[in-house]
């Protein structure tokens, strides 16, 4: 296990029901995270972290995540000006997974696709089949430069 | 690879730009959720399914997951009340992340720690090190009795 800026794990007790920010990450030593707009509360992407791109982001207020594609860091917005202010950083029950509340800078698209949010598009309810037609339900930002 | 009743992956256009719904499972069988509270946005929990988990929600319109701890399907709100009524379903650019909009049954909570919301905790800002204390930011439910 990498050692990390944060506490070691705790019992089940200090885990959920405690005061200490104990971070679980996992066998990859990630943790995945969710991002909203905080003012919205729209889900704009999930990405993952590791121990160092979350101090990152504590220490700087800027959203920073681990490419499990690229194998390196990643400052959210240095190559497409979608920057993240960290409004707020909250932790689940079990201290393995992570939402942030973002001020998105540059045109506020999220997705490398064009739209706010990566989650762009619906799922069909009703019956699972191998044909299930993805309704695109929001509109692509129209300054969107980057594929 | 195991069968799914959903259409296999295709090209990267295909899964960016499509409209044929192809989610990932990782290697596990298992996609992440995210399950918000359909009127707040409030995120409510992070959890997995499998296929048949995810065949079962959209079939049923009612939230099935995957426990990854006891390796068995999950209905949400079987032992704790808390059913979550699915109101949409999206799927992220990759496909490879799922978000749910969901009315909550029971007494209104997702957690079972005694909160609506798993994420009941905030990190600090500014600095990372061993001792930073988590702040409690919501109430609990006043009615919760399971642990």
């Amino acid at each position: 296990m990498t050692s990390t800026p944060f506490a070691p794990r705790g019992s089940m007790t200090e885990i959920e029901g405690g005061a200490s920010f104990m971070p679980k990450f996992d066998a990859d030593g990630l943790i995945p995270v969710v991002t909203q707009d905080a003012t919205s509360n729209e889900v704009l992407m999930f990405a993952w972290m590791n121990a160092e791109a979350l101090a990152r982001t504590i220490e700087t207020g800027e959203a920073w995540y681990w490419s499990r594609s690229r194998g390196s860091f990643w400052r959210k917005g240095d190559t497409s000006g979608q920057t993240q202010t960290v409004r707020n950083i909250r932790v689940d029950c079990d201290q393995d997974v992570l939402v942030l509340k973002v001020s998105v800078g540059g045109d506020g698209g999220a997705c490398h696709v064009g739209y706010r949010s990566c989650f762009f598009r619906s799922v069909p309810m009703g019956a699972s089949d191998k044909a299930l037609t993805l309704q695109i339900d929001a509109t692509k930002l129209s300054d969107h430069k980057h594929k």
